[in-house]
């Protein structure tokens, strides 16, 4: 058991998930300090807390990264997910994958007490999605939306948007996903890529692929948006046609991770999500062993949230 | 002559401006009905008229499209620039490379008194950049902008953006454009294309060449904005790296052509930018009988802003 | 039966609302040609049609107001409600409080489907609404928002704004509409005019009374937003602290009725607002003879939502 | 000789400015644990620093408050402004009216080269308008801009504007303040308080009497802006007509303070708007032992901004 840090909070990790930057460190596509605990997602009960606000055995979140508060893009353009310094658990400090983990001070932390599946669900999506809808480019009422991408980015995009009143149609594969999302609600049409889908007020990439930037550029409709969430990592260059930005009048917006704020605004949010759709459904649980186990159903696309159990 | 149409306004032709859309014309990369009288830039006296506040003697420019007013983009998105029916002088009817030109009802008509030369240097490019830095992402005072493009579209950006209070950077060639563009103080700074000119709040693509949008992605800072103008025509594909646009969570903003009411913006900026900026010797002027000279001209960059002279 | 207009169409009026408009059209607080049929709101069945796309027995709305294209407001700022040449229905022209309408070219009509009585309900607070919360300040998904009023404009603007994801409190008068409003599922709470209901990211003022908006301003948090929506008539001063404007760094934002396309977008949005919420409940009709009598339940605020049927 | 505190930075004061502020600190109408030394403006030379990138000789400013970064309006809004924790040299902490000032860590602290007494001209005024005019309401180029006030906020204001390429009118008194304006080239026209000088694209507020604002609103055009600076302290209530802000389709901002942030940005400006604007006429220096006087100065608007010499 980690000590925890002065001023800081010890968490008993009970859910620690994976997604797709896990297997970018993995592959060392991400440079990170080896060896180092992963995890940047989790939520567990409070062993020890230096924090006011923060009790011992309180059922918490917490966000993934910590900003500095001092640098330009923090000060000046207050900013914080584009901060210099961000230090990020499991990324470069010890992370979740572990019985414990000590919280530092700066550390947004959340009280939650929905389903801990459902909040696990979206533990890293559904924050960078109310990063990208509520600040970058929100949804308004009665807009039609496109949702690029069928993992756990695009579902919070789609269940996000349709919260805010869009009516969302939803483009991925594979099958067995667009099924699930049917199953569960998420979204309003959903189909595969390449299908047509017409033109949209919106459209919102979580595919990841550089592919889909120039599909996505031609299904906003003439004087529309584009939002660009899921290019994370820098999978390369891709071929695109910038007359199309010019000719459709489009505004392109580009949303990078997120801030304990928008966690906070997530877990806000979560009893209305988890009460419209069954999210908890779209996990499945590993025990914390069995990690390599579950990063091979990850890329493998087996499985759409690999959560561990530790 | 041709016939005043009923309503409308008959000019003398004492200028009419050539830019890239004509030379797209010529080389049928544009869909254009022939023969047709090219030419949808001009300044000129009016000969008749038959609409209120237009008289007999004005000096007038005009702009070169009409929007429908009634299509989706005109009466749901209020973008008029992106009319379905948009009818434009010298693309579908008939336009300034004549002695007269008939301006049909709905045209908007602007008096000027600047003079004709300086007033014909941006004829086109002035208005399509205060649409695209008045509406679609306006400068801020004391941001840093780079422009790239030392064309008229790239030095009415930076003319622009100087009177809006930003520090200026132009980006382009060839060496002789720059020289000029620093004789005339048209930007703080110049610089040869691919050399360092660092980052920039607003980054502006008036190059035309698809090549410079993935350049322009990365001189934006982290939180930037990138405003693509210079794609009017559809020069194919080109490399981008769409990570660029998530990781530095850029705000990028097409902007497409120009309306009545941006005409007329620029037509009441001007005295101020005239006064600023000797513009008129950005023009050379034609003969209207040399057309073709006057394209080859334009077509080899030997001139920078060609005005045929009736 | 009027003559349908050349390029026009006529129409069999089904329903003709009333609204606070008229009331004041029969106080003769606004400017109008007297006798003028009057009826602003209405829906009906098309009884000729010269206008592409409009048909014989077409169920339709139309937009009260037609704005002129031309004027500085309508051509140059492209807002059509505060066009200086706005033709209305039932206030510069015949209105719906008769069989049939004769509806002009340029008039925006849409066909529509849903319970007309539910169509009625919001006829005029519907698109307004709209025009307020899609363009001048659109809810954000999660906002908190305060509803000032209990009439028509409050429960469309409650209406909407949980559509777009808002968790809302109503306030208004008397306990009999709060209490139908609650029936309805319109807000998620409801409270008496003076009783503390907290701070709000967005306050919507509806209620039409002066001294509404000096404690509006106070119900926004710092850092809010103030969208005032019914002060649609001049009802005189009122004493307001402006020190809560900037201490509070509030925006404020007015909205002034609504153009045809906002009342497209409230057709286009009716059958997710009506399966969501009874509207039709919210009408009282009564035979067109009796106007009288229903503008004087309205006036005693007997009714909520009077509907004359011809 | 205040000791510099641990990572803080020790100034011997150089010029410690009189503003508004201490006028009513000096009145009791702010609540201020007494005694202070008050002085929230400031400009020196560092004696001692405790902190990376300032150095002992450096010619400083500093921004007179310091955020906490923590609570719900720092954390969650992003707008340290607002902060519910603030700390301000010379209202809760220590001032600048001494020999010397320590800064405290967290404190934004600036290099500037320019005359000082230019610099302290709009020591307040200046990053006070930068917020406003950059953040909450920015000026868009060519249009047209009326300042309520001739103070240093209002020149301020006016300065700004006509940097960001506005056409500027400067509403004030008394006369003297006006001339001086014009002599200096603040603004491009200048009228007495009640003059009709028509309507503009922004009002902005910076009289700090109530009964501006009622004034304000109706000079606003409609679909146009009002920005609010002025009613920095609570002098109560006035009379406005609400129905402006809806007939008009106003959009009223409110701008409050000003942060590290925007004084840095001052700074930066500072060059350009010394080289443009005489600034140090502005200024009346007093002996520091003279401060008494100097506040009655500025109380009866006998000088427009009185600096301290210490
Ligand atoms: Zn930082
Ligand atoms: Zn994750
Ligand atoms: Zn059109
Ligand atoms: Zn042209
Ligand atoms: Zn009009
Ligand atoms: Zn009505
Ligand atoms: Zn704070
Ligand atoms: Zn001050």
């Amino acid at each position: 058991m980690p000590a925890a840090p002065e001023d800081g909070v010890l968490v008993r990790t009970a859910y620690a998930g994976i997604c797709g930057t896990d297997l970018h460190l993995r592959e060392g596509r991400l440079p990170v300090p080896t060896p180092l605990v992963l995890g940047h997602e989790g939520l567990g009960v409070v062993v020890s807390s230096g924090r006011a606000g923060v009790s011992e055995g309180d059922t918490v979140m917490w966000a993934s990264s910590v900003s500095c508060g001092r640098c330009e893009p923090c000060a000046r353009w207050r900013e914080p997910t584009l901060c210099a310094e961000r230090k990020t658990y499991g990324v470069n400090r010890p992370g979740a994958w572990a019985d414990h983990i000590a919280l530092h001070p700066g550390t947004t932390i959340v009280r939650t007490a929905v389903d801990p599946l459902a909040a696990m669900a979206l533990a890293c999506a559904g924050p960078t999605m109310v990063h990208a809808l509520t600040e970058r480019r929100p949804v308004v009422v009665g807009e039609r939306v496109i949702v690029q991408g069928a993992g756990p980015v695009g579902l919070a995009a789609a269940a996000l948007a349709q919260l805010a009143g869009a009516e969302v149609t939803v483009v991925g594969g594979p099958p067995g996903r667009l099924a699930l999302a049917a199953e569960l609600g998420i979204g309003h049409a959903w189909a595969d890529i390449g299908a047509d889908v017409g033109e949209a007020d919106l459209v919102i990439e979580c595919a990841g692929v550089p592919a889909a930037v120039a599909q996505g550029l031609r299904m906003a409709r003439r004087g529309g948006s584009y939002l660009v969430v899921g290019q994370y990592t820098d999978a390369g260059d891709t071929a695109i046609n910038p007359h199309q930005i010019v000719h459709r009048q489009l505004s392109v917006y580009g949303s990078w991770a997120f801030s304990g704020a928008h966690l906070a605004e997530y877990v806000r949010l979560l009893p209305e999500l988890a009460a419209r759709f069954d999210l908890a459904r779209l996990v499945t649980t590993y025990p914390l062993a069995d990690h390599a186990r579950a990063l091979d159903d990850v890329a493998a696309g087996r499985v759409l949230k690999a959560v561990l159990v530790p």
